[in-house]
This record gives structure tokens, sequence and C-alpha cells, in this order.
């Protein structure tokens, strides 16, 4: 068992990088250490980005999309990316499920919530339905599927949160009514590579 | 009724603001204008901000705290701010009532989620527990009060927001499982100065 990709292998650099004249201070008036420019003295304050995406659905399939970019290239996963300014959660999840799989989706309602701390980042996952089953890979992606249950790539998906994400839709399907899922806490949300939980 | 104070008065300049030599600009491969610095081109991604809160009760009491800070200082409030990287949702919402009401809490569940486009922000509200009644304004706070769902100073809440989550916590409060809330679309929802919501 390996470490998810998205835990400690030394990353490419990114664009939201600081440069390297950027240096590690505690402003005045703060508690925390932060990226401070040592040019201008620009506080460049780090918070935890949102991540919002869906699990689409058109009768009994969902909509997988196979990452063109890195990390995780050639991978499967669920449409999901970073929400932008002046858009709600929602939209976000809409945006992506356009730009990666060329789909239009109606949100049914916020499926689950995962922390993923070590990455700063909050996963926002809606249920959706797909308006129309004409889907096909936008520029992220290089292809996009329908899958029943059974045909789900469990061992080929990109991170673990989409195997949550799986496995809470499957938990939720018959149920109109339920409390949002958070992140799991069994065995089977840690095994790398991913496998197909148990149970479901 | 006069506008939410979130909403369209010039705000001070704030911290995270960027300097006046950062440029607004499209980056190579990227699909929207961003700030970038004029001297040495680092890219200042700007995503939503995300902050984490929580209705918590001891019996049948609501903590709230008096804001010692702009915007809104001496309104009422629940405890909730901006999530730090390093923590999950719950941690936050624990970490603010802790530095603004010097208070313990257990998190029961996730009620609400908010998302405020027109100041980039997403607000996670949990229901939570005050594992003892001993509260005290911290350094954000003038005050903190522990009340009961009739002595709520509805007219001096510091935001809109906080008035939805009080009135959605109400509606959950003999619930266990129920789906999270997401922004009300109800005339209450927009009233400025706030009122307390009609049949709660």
């Amino acid at each position: 068992m390996s470490t998810p990709p998205t835990n400690d292998r030394p990353r490419p650099r990114l664009p939201w990088d600081p440069p390297e004249h950027f240096e590690k201070r505690i402003p005045e008036g703060d508690n925390r250490e932060r990226l401070v420019c040592g040019r201008c003295e620009f506080i460049h304050y780090q918070n935890p980005k949102i991540v919002a995406g869906a699990v689409c659905t058109w009768e009994d399939r969902i909509l997988l999309a196979k990452r063109a970019i890195e990390p995780r290239k050639g991978a499967w996963t669920l449409p999901a990316g970073y929400m932008e300014l002046g858009e709600t959660t929602e939209q976000a999840a809409q945006r992506e499920a356009r730009e990666e799989a060329c789909a239009s989706i109606e949100i049914d309602r916020l499926l689950a919530m995962y922390s993923v701390a070590r990455i700063g980042q909050v996963q926002i996952m809606y249920r959706a339905r797909l308006l129309s089953p004409d889907v096909a890979a936008g520029p992220e992606s290089e292809d996009v599927a329908l899958v029943t249950w059974d045909q789900i790539p469990w061992e080929e998906l990109a991170f673990p949160t989409v195997v949550w994400a799986l496995a809470h839709f499957h938990e939720s399907r018959d149920k109109k009514d339920f409390a949002t899922y958070a992140n799991p806490t069994e065995d089977w949300a840690r095994t790398w590579p991913p496998k197909k939980p148990p149970g479901v």
C-alpha cells in the first residue's frame, strides 16, 4: 500500500507558489507566521481553498472524467475544482462540470464536505442530475464516461476524496434527507491505491 | 430598510488588500483576470475564504459575542472566523469559539453552509455544545452572553448570516438528522436592520 498522491510527494512548483523573496514572519497584530514580500511588505495571507464538485448522474450512470493534467494525469475523477470569487458553491460545482465534462447539471443537494488539512483544502461535493447524457472531454480532461456502479474503475481513481464521495453517494442513494457526510474514519478510506470500499 | 453591512459600503483598507503596484491581467494559460505584482510577476490568486463558526448551546441558552473590532464593532455575533491552513472546518469552529468567547465546545453536526458571493466567503456553521458555561470575552470581543431564544437581540445582530444561522438552528432544534441548510430565499433573510424572523 503506497501513499495517496496528495500527501507527501514533492510536487512541482505551482503558479500560486510565492516567489523566493517572500519570507515567513508574524505581522504586527497577528499571531501566526505569514508570508511577507521582502520588497514591498505585502502580506500574502494563505487560507484553505475550496474545491467544489459533484457526483452527477444520468439514470443509473455516474459521470467520471479522466484527468488530462497533473496531478494524477490519466486517472479518473469526479468533476470538481477550485471555487472562484463571485460564485456560490453550487455555481462552482456547475461550472466545473461544464468545463471538465461539457455537462449541464442540476444540483440536487449537498452530499459531503471533506477537510483535507494537509493540503489546505475543503472539498464540497454535491449530488446532481445531468440535464442530458451528452457529455464530452473539456480541456482539462482526456476522456469522460458515464459508468454504472459496477463499472467504476476503483483502482484508477485519482484521489482518496473521489473514493469517499462515491461511497457516500452510494450510501445516500435512496435517501432524500440525510446529514452531510464528512471525512470517513473507516480503514478503507485510507487504502492506497484505492479499492472498492467493502459493502457497497 | 437599509443595506446589510457586508454589501456595498466602502470598506477600510484591509491587511490582505494587495498593494497598488499589483495589476489586473490574465496570466498565460489562464482564462480569468488575476492580480499580478508589477515588479516580480507574482500571481496573487484570490479565492473565496472560508468562515467557520458554530451555534453553541448550554442547556437552552445560546452563546453570543459582542464584536470589539470592525466591521460591526458593538454588534452581536456567533463565534466564527476565517479558517486557517492546517485545520479542519471543525477545528476552525472550535478555535474561533475559544478565541472569541474562551469557550470549549463539542461539535454536534453541520448546521448550514452559506455562500456570500459578493464578499467571496463561504460560511460553514456547526451546531455545538458548550462543555461548560464558563465563557468570557476574548481579545476580539467586548462581551459574551448566554441567552435564551427570547433574549436574542435581533436588531443588534452583526450580519445577515447570523440571523440565518440562528433561524436555521431553531428549525433544526429537535432534529437529529437533517439536510444542511443553505442560503435562505425568504424575504426575512434580506431584511436590514435585522428583525426576528417570522414564525420562530
